[in-house]
């Protein structure tokens, strides 16, 4: 038997389990009629959204597919296949339905899972991670499933099998754009919106029902940090994958591109023994749980892909595509290489915590900040953000030279298959945050009881820990990814004259530098203009139906969900298009062409990876330092610190959650389609 | 005669002229008893820190010489040469003097320009513009005079020449890089603090005697703006003559190393001239007399360097430094290139205009965004300073990629000194702004009347505009000068293994971007806390002396001074030196090495480049918007919009003014440092 097959019978596993666990949310008991009211508005409004973006997407996902169906018959000499189109609309397609159904679990188990905590933190727990180990497992069991597909159908194809496999890839990328722009951007128009007249302007806690914009943001939690996050890591998952094996093809040694399949395959089945572990965890210690899941599917992908390694790898010597050097390729160089991507990742993970938890030194200072004001407030969160990204940085570039030392270019790419292997297990963990951060909600909303709502906090405030640690993992492996395409990239330049002091591609570097602020700015801007939208609504309300403010009148919860959904909808299509024709651009330029875009590549990762973790931890910083201050340190809620610490926050909400997610995407969406359109720059 | 001697020449001219003003400013009248002493506090402020900083500059002076010595003697067969130690103290100590000398010319400027507005605009006008221009004249003259004197000197050394004048440059990036630094630092903990308390909490307006850091915050106008920028602009003027200097020795062409300080040379002339044209205007027209010197000086420049060029350039055939391939030098094609950096220089400044004027739809939308709180006006004003990063990059990529065309690296090189050569008239109009922004402070401190006021403050704003200009000149000539001295840098690595795709460039390229953001966390915070420390002790003196506030009793300015000048000295010294650090580590870790610092330029250079555009229009954009609404739109001063955007106006302060341009000079100084190290790397 052929070693993809084994990817496609793990990923039906996968999925098989992931049906199970839906079932299982689904049967467990709702509650009380108003929590189910609330989580039904929750619900619609966030399919409803779904369904509207998705009608976008099937548009562009048709024209895009006569496009890539014409230029790959046209330019078929030069390496192109139109039967790119057909893996597109394939990898799209898969993404989608890993999203749309990731994200009707969370809507599902957000109530119950309230309504679990009545018996305790334990079903509360349960409840909540397995809802989200329902993206978690259809996210990687699709991905796993859609590439070992194409692979197998397409695997009679060797000169042409790795063109065909980047049209999956680019299919991914298309739809995670769509999703994390237009997702970031109507949960944070709704979130900031939200904020600024509930808690600054009125005071009424988060999550008050007598805030009309409360609806949109919890849905925002969905489509945002669930549907967005899966589509998100869907891409670096099979990107990895793919640039694996179209490097394992180019050096001509098929165990080597069938390897990446298997990691793969190692990591969705150590992650579905950490998911049960978790999810069967009995005690109150959420943390532990968490952590007891996540380090057994690390510890279990790195011993089952060693032994694999050990089984099927040859010793054998190739040259490099880059200098073509001897290279000496064996199965525990191999190995290193990959467990180089899982510590990289553990390495980010941690550099995260550490600079947005309020357990240390910098976010306790950033509170501090907020003594003096708003603007000091902000000011230390940048410099915080703009530190935290030392040793990620160093980190990856580490891992980059060292396994490009122990096996070439096919080392970097193997390393982000290493980061990314257990990605059920750390997807699960990610869609758990907003569910418990939904339980809370709803459980504040429709008023089950003091008890209740702490527990749901309790559950809360380790998703934040997981959706902070989640976003480290995501750029990391973004960057890495983003790498691995450009080695493949490298191919088609590696001949010709490519130094580094060639202005072409010191201009290249340039631009490619340019473009995530160009992409950042269009982000912000879009939220900050939805969110002053939703703030005259929501004003307006309040102004209009003083019923609303003393509990007596329900608000119109409709028209904030509409401006977030319409701002999303309106807003996410510039960015993307600009983000897939500017490679395009700078590759038939003639005074660029593909040695700029060579170096488009590396400086948009550079910059995109920058700004991109700067922009998470600032956020998580003030984020967190706000909720320190709310535990009632320096003043507490209400008094002047916490009130600067809120404008603080609210800053870096959509540099977290719209601008900075994007970036992974913008700087892997530009790779690919480099890769995919480099014949033609010829 | 040799053609340098017209360098020297000129110089000696421009320095007598510069000279002449200083004793023109000093005779006019100084005005009344109360703003004489506020000027005197000023004025010994200011010199107080200079003395104190230089104390610290030259404690590095005399280590660093040591170093070079050594170093230089040590590796003098690689290329090396001990005489670099000589001109580096050179080039240090004549920027230390320029920036004295200006300084002094700016703090007895300003209360003789407050009275000289008694007798209307013009005659205001005409003293704090030839105050600036005592600055401006100085740096230019004292930068040509050094580099001159330089070239003539160790002339004979043909093989060394280049390595002999790196020190020079070298010199001139240290000074800069502390006085940015610490200028920085001290300018903005000052107005920062004094804003926070001043206008936040207690509401007095800017720029009253009451606040006890009234007089730090107009010191730090002095030390920041006017000697800070100065070393900056030194150091770019210095920068790109030496690298065109060095271009044209590599390639044998005499002529062509000599035609660039011919161009300094006639900017210079150009820049009088333009400078007695402005100096000398009659009406009340500040910003067209302020055009038509700036006009005139730009395209007399242009015709007496296409003259110069037409004479004395030969035409000649060489092998380009990087690709090897034939390149054929003329004049015309010279003289385009020069022109390319001339026309470069002015897109910039327009860009920066209609990001941060309040009379273009970018500020006016950062006002609107206050409406809705603090939150919104800081996202708009990131929105518009990411944005604003869009046409500068661009044309700086174009410039590059056009000029290499016409003349190869050569191109570059001579499109930064094309760039530079009017810095005599750029940098009055840019020292001209803070003189301006003083006269203006003293006249509301010392209570002169309404009247005048108000002129002062018309000249202010004027001076407002010029500092953006300024600005946004200063960072597109460091990221040409840089490129200029990494064109230098390409030799030591051409005949290498210089791929793009080679995994040790691409991490020197991310290691190189990194540095920006880790140089502003460090910035940014040290403003941060020392304002921090400002607020506290504003507080504690208007707690404990009630008798400031209501205007009986004097506050204690000193203690302010003494927070800012420490805070500037001890946060000035980490920055720097690791900055002078970075690439010599990149270049003696055996897997990166000299190939990898290659990249760590370009990667610095574009993501410099772009985080200082960024930082600079941002706040440009947020203080412009707040002085919009101050105008009396959208509710006007006092309102929660206005409150609203001075939180923006004081998160943007040391973006702009700290962090962004230090940000110059770290690429230049990084670069420096490479291409003087290089010999050690192999």
């Amino acid at each position: 038997m052929e070693y993809p097959w084994i990817g496609l019978i793990v990923g039906v596993l996968g999925v098989s389990l992931a049906g199970y666990f839906y079932y299982w949310v689904k049967r467990q008991e709702e509650g009380v009629e108003e929590a189910r009211r609330i989580a039904k508005y929750i619900r619609e409004g966030a399919q409803a959204f779904l369904r509207r973006e998705y009608k976008t997407l099937a548009v562009y996902l048709v024209v895009m597919f006569i496009v890539l169906f014409v230029v790959g018959y046209i330019f078929s000499k030069y390496g192109l296949d139109f039967r790119s189109s057909i893996t597109f609309i394939f990898g799209g397609i898969l993404s989608a339905i890993a999203g749309y159904f990731g994200m009707s679990a969370a809507t599902i188990a957000n109530v119950r899972t309230t309504t679990a905590l009545k018996e305790g933190i334990p079903k509360g727990l349960k409840v909540a991670f397995t809802g989200g180990a329902v993206m978690g497992l259809s996210v990687a069991s699709l991905g796993l499933i859609g590439v070992s597909t194409a692979y197998i159908v397409f695997s009679h194809e060797t000169q042409k099998l790795a063109a065909i496999l980047f049209g999956f890839s680019f299919g991914a990328s298309s739809i995670a754009l769509f999703a994390r722009v237009g997702g970031g951007i109507y949960t944070k128009a709704a979130d900031v919106g939200a904020d600024i007249v509930g808690k600054v302007e009125v005071g009424i806690p988060e999550d008050d029902p007598r805030n009309p914009a409360v609806i949109a943001d919890n849905v925002g939690d969905n489509v945002g940090d669930v549907a967005g996050m899966g589509a998100d890591l869907y891409e670096s998952y099979v990107g990895s994958i793919i640039a694996t094996i179209a490097i394992g093809i180019a050096l001509g040694l098929k165990e080597y591109a069938e390897y990446a399949i298997l990691v793969a395959s190692m990591g969705l089945i150590a992650s579905i023994v950490g998911i049960l572990i978790t999810a069967n965890y009995r005690g109150d210690n959420v943390f532990k749980a968490l952590n007891m899941g996540s380090i057994t599917s690390v510890v279990l992908t790195a011993v089952l892909s060693g032994i694999v390694a050990y089984l099927i790898l040859p010793k054998v010597a190739v040259s490099d595509i880059i200098t073509g050097s001897q290279i000496v390729m064996t199965w525990n160089r191999t190995f290193m290489s990959l467990i180089l991507g899982l510590v990289a990742g553990v390495v980010i993970g941690f550099v995260t915590q550490y600079y947005t938890s309020d357990q240390y030194r910098p976010t306790q200072e950033v509170a501090k900040a907020a003594t003096t004001g708003p603007a000091t407030d902000i000011l230390a969160g940048m410099s915080v953000g703009m530190m935290s990204t030392l040793i990620p940085m160093i980190t990856i570039a580490l891992a980059m030279i060292v396994s490009y030392k122990l096996v070439g270019i096919y080392g970097i790419s193997i390393a982000a298959v290493g980061m990314l292997s257990t990605l059920a297990m750390t997807m699960s963990m990610d869609a758990y945050g907003p569910i418990a951060d939904n339980a809370a909600g709803i459980a504040e909303m429709a008023r089950v009881g003091e008890d209740i709502r702490e527990r749901a906090e309790n559950l809360d405030a380790v998703g934040n820990t997981t959706a902070a640690i989640g976003k480290g993992f995501a750029i990391g492996s973004a960057a890495l990814t983003a790498l691995a395409f450009f080695a493949n990239y490298s191919k088609y330049i590696a001949s010709e004259n490519i130094a580094v002091t060639n202005p072409s591609i010191v201009a290249g570097v340039f631009l490619g530098a340019l473009m995530p602020f160009i992409f950042s700015s269009m982000a912000i801007r879009a939220v900050q203009r939805a969110a002053m939208e939703m703030v005259n609504e929501i004003r307006r309300q309040f102004r209009e139906i003083p019923g609303i403010l003393e509990g007596k009148e329900t608000p119109d919860y409709s028209r904030c969900v509409d401006i977030s959904t319409k701002a999303a909808l309106r807003e996410m299509i510039l960015p993307t298009v600009s983000a897939i024709l500017a490679p395009i651009l700078v590759g038939v330029i003639p005074a660029l062409g593909k040695e700029a875009v060579g170096g488009f590549i590396i400086g948009a990762t550079a910059s995109g990876f920058l700004l991109a973790v700067y922009m998470a931890n600032a956020g998580g910083s003030w984020d967190n330092a706000k909720k320190y201050i709310e535990k009632g340190n320096l003043g507490g809620k209400g008094s002047d610190t916490h009130k600067a610490s809120v404008v603080g926050d609210t800053v870096g909400d959509p540099l977290k959650d719209t601008a900075g997610p994007s970036l992974n995407i913008l700087i892997k969406l530009m790779s690919i389609v480099a890769l995919l359109f480099a014949p033609i720059f010829l």
